[in-house]
């Protein structure tokens, strides 16, 4: 696996590798939802590039950039044990050099849900992700379902700006008791840790209501929000059930429709959701 | 030459032309600047090649979209005379279809000169030269020096975006008396026509003093304005001395600055520009 920093040689090196190519671009601090990603990756394409890159543009001043936890070692280790083949490590000298002036903005969808808590943060996604596939230039990309709407609004763009690559949402993995793997995992304290796993199984209550036919998208929230409620630990942010075409809120809900949870625990914010599915 | 208007059946010629591969974006009606580009490319490059879009995202909702030039036979005879390989022309349904909602934006550059005048202009250019470079994907790319701030713009995105692509900026086509080519001169009346080199003439007066020293950008800017202002037609929107690269007002003239102008004759926006450069 060669691990590298330098732009022009990620070119050079793009060139000589056989395609597809496959790319899957993380903040580090990789966990088993990553590593579905690249393992995905390299069933499917002949060659696998990451990269790792915090991507600063993409927090708000009061967020967790500064702290936002690191291990590139162990990061290595563990994508070279799933066959990748190069991992692209830019820094932000050369991501965001002085005077950088250009954003890419997935206008609308970018105000709602996370975008409306986090101004400006799908702005910086669509950037980096953006540069980081002019470097790459991959013939598929593969994204996590846990970022829901990050993962449509890169579908978005890749469509609208014409980008000819494949874009790839993999399923959510998880911990053994329904907790959605993230990297923010690790700023939980003990006591969080063990109630964390209350949002996916309230949105597993939604949907075993679902599939007893309530379709009232606000009966459905509701039911979530009870379970999140019946311990103090959380602050519910949103619960909303969308169309996964479009993500705006329905009031009634359908097969295939999303269900999205963001809440925080403590300090430390917490997003996931599942896809309605009928039985 | 191949005419051709889909996407795919783009993407699939690019595949099989030699490389490297020049490109020159027009919005047709082409004249002479145009087809200097095309010279050029067809000079450097393996392949040439041309698209053909009057872009409806960079005109504003009073400005001239309706009445923009279009005479698609005489530029496919010119095209095909300067030996291009491919023109493409996209149409408005598969380049913004419903939905449309990603946009590039070179943000500081955009909100001067042109884009304080055409708010929104620059943000339609950089979108759409994004979505062209994404479907043609060419090593070089031309764009003439008479829309100077564009080319700084564009040659700014593909630096921020990482867009692995050559900017090659070529000087302005002239008319015998000095009118910088455009495809808007066909707006002008006789008499309009027969004032507009004072434009070219004014700035030549700006040059030759610059030459015998004079440095101070206001008064430079002064005799062009002088020499506008002797006929009642003109409408002078700016006139400005600016750094090459970063395109700000500079109070000191010095070798290798912009002197930019923009003025109405009539209902028509001419602009123009020259570099001031020490004899």
């Amino acid at each position: 696996m060669q691990k590298i920093s330098s732009i022009d040689e990620i070119r050079s090196i793009r060139k000589s590798l056989p395609e597809p190519v496959g790319f899957v671009p993380t903040m580090g601090y990789l966990h088993a939802g990553h590593l579905m990603l690249v393992k995905k990756a390299r069933q499917e394409c002949a060659s696998v590039f990451t990269s790792i890159f915090v991507n600063p543009t993409q927090f708000g001043p009061q967020e967790d950039l500064a702290k936002y936890p690191r291990d590139l070692e162990r990061d290595f280790a563990a994508l070279e044990h799933k066959g990748v083949d190069v991992v692209w490590t830019p820094d932000n000298a050369m991501m965001y050099p002085e005077g950088y002036d250009t954003w890419v903005n997935v206008e609308s969808i970018s105000r709602s849900l996370e975008g409306e808590i986090r101004p400006g943060h799908f702005r910086g996604v669509a950037t980096v992700v953006t540069k980081l596939f002019h470097v790459v230039q991959p013939d598929k990309a593969y994204f996590g379902q846990k970022d829901a709407q990050q993962a449509w609004i890169i579908k978005k763009m890749v469509k609208d700006l014409n980008f000819n690559i494949e874009i790839h949402i993999e399923p959510t993995v998880r911990e053994a008791d329904g907790l959605a793997m993230s990297s923010r995992n690790v700023y939980l304290n003990s006591e969080e840790r063990s109630v964390a796993p209350r949002i996916y199984e309230g949105m597993q209550r939604a949907l075993r209501s679902f599939n007893h036919d309530e379709v009232n998208a606000d009966r459905l929230i509701q039911i979530v929000a009870n379970h999140l409620g019946e311990t103090p630990f959380f602050t519910v942010q949103y619960i909303r059930i969308v169309h996964p075409e479009s993500f705006e809120p329905v009031s009634t809900a359908f097969d295939g429709c999303l269900l999205l949870v963001a809440a925080k625990l403590g300090d430390t914010r917490l997003i996931d959701n599942i896809i309605l599915t009928k039985k």
